[in-house]
């Protein structure tokens, strides 16, 4: 039965003991016959061991992703410099607006021809905050003022923007997210943060995104002149998952994994010194790619304060560009040959052990 | 159809669009009805989106370990002393035996219940030196010397040993196995590598220990007097899969997560600087528990020269102890009150996304 395992994601169902599973498989080109599997019965009474035969030989790398990890393709682009605009954020949204203008301009000066901003870089960090400069980004013009002006940098500068994050606002609910705009000026993609920061160290920090946001219900990877980029925002960066995910498929069109994942992030004072370059590395490492940050710079005058530290990682998880916490951008080279040797260096493609774990792409499985 | 996914785990197979796939849920306690939902039909000529309306409220973070995690149980203890004992390591087999049983009991003098060897401590690291000193475990006796010794020191000493690891000879094959003994000095459990170590860097290092070993077949995760642990060996640190089945699994026969992974490791002068304890404080804060590595001390004149640098790292990702190179040991208190302490200012556990992503963990599902 290798190729098809049965799988019950609920522990109050799994323990009902409810279910009656069967799989059938036809192979009618080779000749096999089409077994019917019975994984357990109803009400059997207890626990059975499934004698899944063919399952047993299920031991190649490729089946550790389900559906089945994709080949990376070549990126349209081998070298490019990306820009990491650290901003510093005020309660003035006109002027962070033609602020944030300004250093995508002068990072495009420097041949940046990709640009990442921080996450809510239109508006200060607080629950408070979030409902007053949130942007209608479907609506787009005087809706969104902030989506505007990333439209028409990325089409007069020609060059991609992974536009940081902005409140936004939806069909009644509030949302963090990242619009991707390609070097048209058109949405090629937007992030809605799916793991809200809900976080509780007492004394050190204490907040919860759930009060005011919903959580995006997509990971989000976009195609664009440079490469195929997966994004997170902050404590999406926590979840291992969302990372293998990327690394192994494209969209739900974009049949190749990602060579980049960008993470506009604003980790604290807190777990910025002890998780932030942690978690970056440990992404980029564990899934032999590119990972990019970038923060707000610190305002220690704000209700929150921002670790800064806004930082490239290669895929051998090396730190390539980094910065301490006052406003600046890193304009960087990124190497996507690197992504390539690493993988050569260390084939954990092929080394993972299918027949022990598998990591589900549930959308992705639904869609084919 | 929540709590039943249908996952095809070969590219081969999808896209030969062989099959048919139909799975029944029965749910009579609930009222429902037992859908029968194909999602796809053989030769449907092209991929058909399902409509899979239950599944798609299965977004509880519980759905996101298949089987569903486990809740973690009390450990025996709530602190305790681990050695990690960094040997030096010699071509004398002997000498290096009597070397380690000295190591264990100085360890145990000073409070140590937990001792952790480094990985291929009674051999040289090489697949030459393998074959030569590999034992016959399940033998014992003077067929396992090494072992023996283990055994008399942990029931001795009325310690747990996590015994690094040695070349084992069985069934005609060669294993690069960890034996977890206990207080009785009983065999608890036995690591068998699971990812060989094949890496290429040109220039750095090249090593295929698949030249002689053969892959371990399963986790393996023991139920101690000083808590749930997990094994894996070396390279097993790089597969960021094994680490979250141990976190969300006992053994299959216990059913509550590890509190603590043991690797032992031999890491390099290559990676050992890059990777060794970014790999370490990765698997600790993704997982939220306590990671302990043992390295054999650096030999400059070996043909392998380790990095050293045994750590034990705590569920926040922090180093707890460490050190440098030479032989020494470790000896420092293990605090598992810090796990619940850390999964309750960051809920991970409640806040992941089973209806975007599921590591199924293979064996355990089907044992059930």
């Amino acid at each position: 039965m290798r190729g098809l395992i049965a799988i019950r994601p609920s522990a109050a169902l799994l323990s009902a003991d409810l279910f009656h599973l069967a799989y059938r498989r036809h192979l009618p080109l080779l000749g096999r016959r089409s077994p019917i599997v019975p994984l357990r019965t109803p009400n059997s009474g207890g626990r059975r061991l499934a004698t899944i035969s063919a399952m047993a030989s299920a031991s190649k790398a490729e089946d550790a992703r389900v559906p089945p990890a994709l080949q990376l393709a070549p990126p349209p682009v081998s070298k490019f410099k990306i820009a990491l605009c650290q901003l510093s954020v005020t309660p003035d949204k006109d002027r962070n607006i033609a602020h944030a203008r300004k250093a995508i301009e002068e990072a495009a000066s420097k041949g940046a021809q990709l640009v990442l901003l921080p996450e809510i870089w239109n508006s200060p960090y607080s629950n408070d905050s979030f409902p007053v400069y949130a942007e209608d980004i479907e609506a787009g013009g005087d809706a969104a003022p902030s989506f505007t002006m990333l439209s028409d940098a990325a089409r007069s500068l020609q060059i991609t923007i992974v536009g940081g994050s902005i409140p936004e606002r939806s069909g009644g609910h509030l949302y963090n997210t990242c619009c991707i705009l390609g070097t048209d000026g058109k949405l090629k993609g937007k992030h809605r943060k799916i793991h809200l920061f809900d976080i509780d160290i007492p004394g050190k920090i204490t907040f919860k995104e759930s009060k005011t946001l919903t959580a995006g219900e997509h990971p989000t990877i976009v195609d664009t002149d440079v490469g195929r980029i997966g994004v997170g925002i902050c404590y999406d960066i926590r979840f291992q998952e969302l990372a293998m995910l990327y690394a192994a498929r494209g969209n739900l069109h974009i049949n190749v994994g990602a060579h980049l994942i960008c993470y506009p992030g604003a980790f604290n004072m807190t777990t910025g010194p002890l998780h932030w370059e942690l978690l970056q590395r440990a992404r980029a490492v564990d899934n032999q790619l590119f990972v990019a940050t970038c923060s707000p710079a610190r305002d220690t005058g704000a209700g929150y304060t921002a670790w800064g530290h806004s930082t490239l990682v290669g895929p051998f998880g090396e730190v390539i560009a980094t910065t301490e916490h006052e406003e600046t951008t890193i304009v960087e080279e990124i190497d996507y040959s690197l992504i390539e040797l690493r993988r050569s260096n260390l084939p954990m493609g092929s080394q993972r052990r299918g027949d022990l774990y598998q990591l589900v792409d549930v959308q992705r499985l639904k869609s084919q």
